[in-house]
């Protein structure tokens, strides 16, 4: 694949002015052999040309050198850096050498964001110790829940590496990310093989890759593998042998991949093996592994996306929005320093609104991580736009109550609630071997924004967003304003025109686009709205499935009563007939009735503004987005009139204002 | 393969006396080396030995030697025997070979049901012409809507011969197939070069094997043959290149394949090119290719399965039952004479209860077949009890008024109303790899009762029911009881607890198996059943779609009044609320909760008396209908709940009987 085959995303260093002179680099501290200090320096030479003109030299001297000046600051924070511009060139300081590099990728956004050079000033440090990507590539190329193509990664069992995966890294380097997860969560065949001399020297050669960039490679691990790729009969996690078989195991992991971060466990969960199979716990399971990972240095970040996927519909007491909590809470505090469990944001998963889990700042004693999805399983398909930062930003600013201050979800998997070091933020990522990587071009904002991010919680969702744009298609004003506009309106009119207040679900089962609102109401995946002629909703109050009972008590209180529970999420904590008056004066009927024509519309102004960015955005980008806003139409006016006819057929309630449903 | 790993089905010829004597055979008018001869002697050799330890013998004489003598009768009719037992053995007439094989297959059929040699008796002629199995197996070995493992024809896209084939051909032969459609009517990829050299070799053997049992082999064909195999760029039907393509390679498959019956087509369907494409009619394309085939004798099955497939939901005005009539009436007569269109015994889909398409009689000057599903792709898919015999007798009882006598679809179907000699009957078979054929043992019954019915529509449901029992199972006079019943109460149970009243549909979407209310509901399909708050139903009279008026005037006016509508169909006509008076003194809502408690709790009857025959029927057959019927249950049980659920949700009114109701 030649370079042209793939674009630049946000690094497209856009001429930005013509400067006058030539740079010189001076190292202090930090030596220009090493790796990372190479990429920072190659990535400093390549950007300042692009944006401004200005070559780099190994030589230069005269009054039109300006020098980048990198010294090592040992009084600054790992991975922090502090930078600052003048006539004379750009001091970089930095405790380390991923420091160096992001602070070289800071000193160009600034740039490509409109400062000159001498104006650059920031000084940042990470807000996350671990900043992760999670693919869900799987080895035969194909990607679960994938929208943007097949994997760069894997391709009919075997690793791929070429010049896309040092690309990759770059890109992923120049948002602040630390850790990437390879391959699916969901560990069969092959993958089960990663571990294994089948795949060391392919995997060695992309953990090197990721090293020149300050990554750690991960994998996810298939906890079956004694049995799998061994020949033990058991892979209970508190047997000798299979004790032994994970010591020998690791040691060879690590005898062929020195800088290995550790491994990702999905356990117990939608059908694949865990610790609960042999009557043991997930610390018994975590901490095993735990163990045996310790004296290299790994981690181990195991999964709390655990429930129960075999429900009976009919059932009402068992609700899955609980089961994190469940089966998760009683062992806080027995989980080991090098585990860290990683939550979803939600109780459910990935809806386009749900409260965030109660197991966030629940657990006060134990290493956790926040899960958040940028591929739009649930939220479009990165066909329909939805920019998802304005979320993260929600679950980071709420405040779950677990202390008198720092008690933000923010404060909780940063690590400063508990003061933990191994704590941090992960994405399940939306890339693929799209020309454009994400699918829809602007669905890059997400994969940009969830980077910035998990780097910087403070940034707001439009600082990001124009960050963005600017260094992605570099437009005049005008366009910016209405590009901008068009991310920030663009999650609150998908949730507009899919599923109401909170509810969630009623999407097309399996494929997850698209409307079918009745599609998991007798499923067996526990995701009911429990809708009848007179109301919809789930009781999850103490009257109910108890779910709220599970925050502590401002939280709990709040969402128990329909009157204090924030209106977005009415019907995910209460059963409401569609009679029920809103805060707006509308009944919950006409509410849904409204937002769903609302939605359709408002999706009809984005495809607008989009037209009105033609011949400014690359015709190639302008093009593929704007067949995709064709399919959203379609999709919205889909979930408008099914989700209207729906419950004007169940309850006979017609719409106040006589539009047409069907 | 081995012999073992299939079962015999219905040719498994139990011992049913031990005879005394040997048999000798004597032949008038027939060549004992044609093939067809040979295969009825081999069968009543192998027959007679096992059935009653009789065996044949080339030279035989004494007083123990019975006489089996076969002669040509030329007043008998094409493909009609006739035979009579004595105590000097049986002779048995014919007009052609087919004849005396089926005769043969009669006679070994009576002594399997309970008649000794000497009492065998029976003058049968095929009530039609065409009586055939289309396949719906693809080249890489899956079946579309088969149930019972892979094909045994195809497998990575090679055609297989084994033991197995021959069996097959037998089987089918013994209830009077003598036609047989091998690959999918879905022609993609491979299947598409079943009529180059690529498989001509294979297909002559199978051929071959087909005819020594006097069965024709058909191919389903893809009419965009001339682009796709060929190098044209259009398969216009009226373009002279195109005519020229298809008179070459048609010499090219008679060259090849002397005995070839003809091609089945399915074009402008569901995705499939077609005339249409090039704004020509139907009848355009199968006259084209009925003009080429004619020379060597062959002829063109064309389906009427044509239907706009992107429906919108929210459009109440097009209805695809309408859609048959629409397309074929108007080019009735224009058909030539050896192509016939093959047309589903309903308006829709093969749902468990339809109207009888009114195609069937409509079409007064053009040949015509019918088309029923052995595979139960909508009725169980071989996991639930479903004897298809009855609705086929439905079906060919019906009366279509076509004109004063001989108006019935069986009438219509074999010739008798329009004099026409290409007639018949087609099925989708059920059949696959599996060691019994048809994943379900007992699904075999609809295998052989469509077979007998095909070649004699006078049989009733039970007749064929004892039929297939004796020979199957060879019960005991109780156990036969207790399964006939079974069998005859099966359809009926089927279809209480899955859509009522002929609304069909309410299906789990692709799939097929299994209850969604709504999953067609809003589905591009046509598929719909109209629920609201206060009815459900779809109102095809002359105040709504109209298709009511395709029928002809007695008919016409019998569906289109709700209080003449025969109640089993009364929500495919007309939409009704739930509170309308059934004739039962019964509301609407009433009887769809009382008859899915019925159904549910009948499936269990079902199951219950299964046990009973636990040591009379072969452990291995009895293990596995055992296990369906557990699936069976869970079905029956989903079914039950869902729906009731659904109505009770939507309607607000309880069950009189205050049953749960979720």
């Amino acid at each position: 694949m030649k370079v042209n085959e793939w674009t630049q995303l946000w690094l497209d260093h856009h001429r930005m002015y013509e400067g006058s002179g030539v740079w010189a680099l001076e190292l202090a501290g930090f030596d220009k052999d090493r790796a990372v200090i190479k990429s920072a320096i190659r990535e400093f030479k390549r950007g300042m040309e692009a944006l401004t003109g200005e070559k780099t030299l190994e030589t230069a001297s005269g009054s039109d050198t300006h020098k980048l000046i990198i010294s090592q600051n040992s009084a600054l924070s790992k991975e922090s850096y502090h930078f600052e511009g003048s006539a004379d060139g750009i001091t970089l300081e930095a405790l380390d050498e991923n420091g160096v590099l992001y602070g070289v990728f800071a000193i160009l956004r600034q740039i490509a964001c409109g400062k000159k050079a001498d104006q650059v000033s920031e000084k940042a440090a990470p807000s996350n110790p671990l900043r992760m990507m999670n693919h869900w590539d799987n080895m035969d190329g194909s990607i679960e829940r994938g929208y943007s193509g097949e994997s760069f990664f894997f391709e009919n069992e075997e690793i791929i590496i070429d010049d896309r995966t040092r690309d990759y890294a770059r890109f992923m380097a120049s948002v602040g990310i630390n850790g990437v997860v390879i391959n699916n969560v969901n560990v069969k065949g092959a993958a089960s093989y990663l571990i294994t001399d089948r795949y060391f020297d392919k995997v060695k050669e992309l953990s090197d890759i990721f090293g020149e960039y300050g990554i750690r490679l991960y994998l996810s691990l298939n906890f079956a593998s004694p049995i799998e790729i061994g020949d033990l009969d058991t892979c209970d996690p508190l047997d000798k042998k299979v004790i032994t078989w994970w010591e020998e195991k690791v040691k060879e992991v690590y005898d062929r991949l020195h800088s290995f971060g550790g491994f990702l466990v999905k356990a117990d969960s939608e059908g694949r093996p865990g610790p609960f199979t042999y009557g043991r716990t997930q610390a018994d399971g975590a901490n095993m592994l735990g163990d045996v990972i310790k004296p290299y240095g790994g981690i181990i970040i195991w999964r709390c996306f655990v429930y129960n996927c075999t429900q009976d519909w009919r059932d009402t007491r068992t609700d899955r929005a609980r089961a994190g909590y469940d089966y998760f809470m009683e062992q806080d505090g027995t989980y080991h320093d090098n585990v860290i469990l990683q939550i979803k944001n939600g109780p459910m998963d990935f809806q386009i609104r749900e409260p965030v889990s109660p197991l966030l700042g629940g657990l006060k004693q134990t290493n956790q991580m926040l899960e958040v999805q940028i591929a739009q399983e649930y939220t479009g398909h990165q066909i329909d736009l939805c920019y998802l930062i304005p979320m993260y930003k929600e679950v980071l600013d709420f405040h779950t109550h677990c202390g008198s201050e720092k008690d933000t979800v923010a404060d909780v998997v940063s690590g400063r609630t508990m003061g933990n070091e191994l704590a941090g933020m992960a994405a399940v990522i939306n890339t693929g071997n799209d020309k454009n990587w994400t699918g829809n071009d602007l669905a890059a904002a997400n994969l940009y924004g969830f980077g910035r991010l998990s780097f910087n919680t403070e940034l707001t969702s439009e600082e990001i967003a124009r960050e963005w744009i600017a260094q992605t298609f570099n437009l005049p004003e005008k366009e910016t304003e209405i590009l901008c506009s068009m991310l920030l309106r663009s999650r609150e009119i998908y949730e507009k025109y899919t599923s109401p207040l909170g509810i969630g679900w009623m999407v097309t089962p399996n494929g997850h686009y698209g409307p079918s609102v009745d599609g998991y109401e007798y499923s067996r995946w526990g995701t009911y709205h429990r809708a009848d002629h007179l109301g919809i909703g789930v009781d999850r109050t103490d009257k109910g499935t108890g779910y709220a009972q599970q925050y502590y008590e401002e939280n709990a209180r709040m969402y128990n009563d329909p009157l204090t529970c924030p209106e977005e999420l009415l019907l995910f904590f209460h059963h409401i007939p569609y009679t029920w008056m809103l805060k707006t004066g509308k009944t919950l009927l006409q509410h849904i009735y409204d937002s769903h024509f609302e939605g359709e519309e408002e999706a009809r102004g984005l495809a607008t503004d989009w037209d009105k960015l033609q011949g400014v955005i690359p015709k190639e980008s302008f093009d593929r987005v704007k067949e995709r806003f064709l399919l959203q139409l379609d999709n919205a006016r889909e979930w408008r009139d099914q989700v209207n006819s729906y419950f004007y057929r169940k309850s006979g309630i017609p719409d106040q204002k006589g539009r047409t449903i069907y």
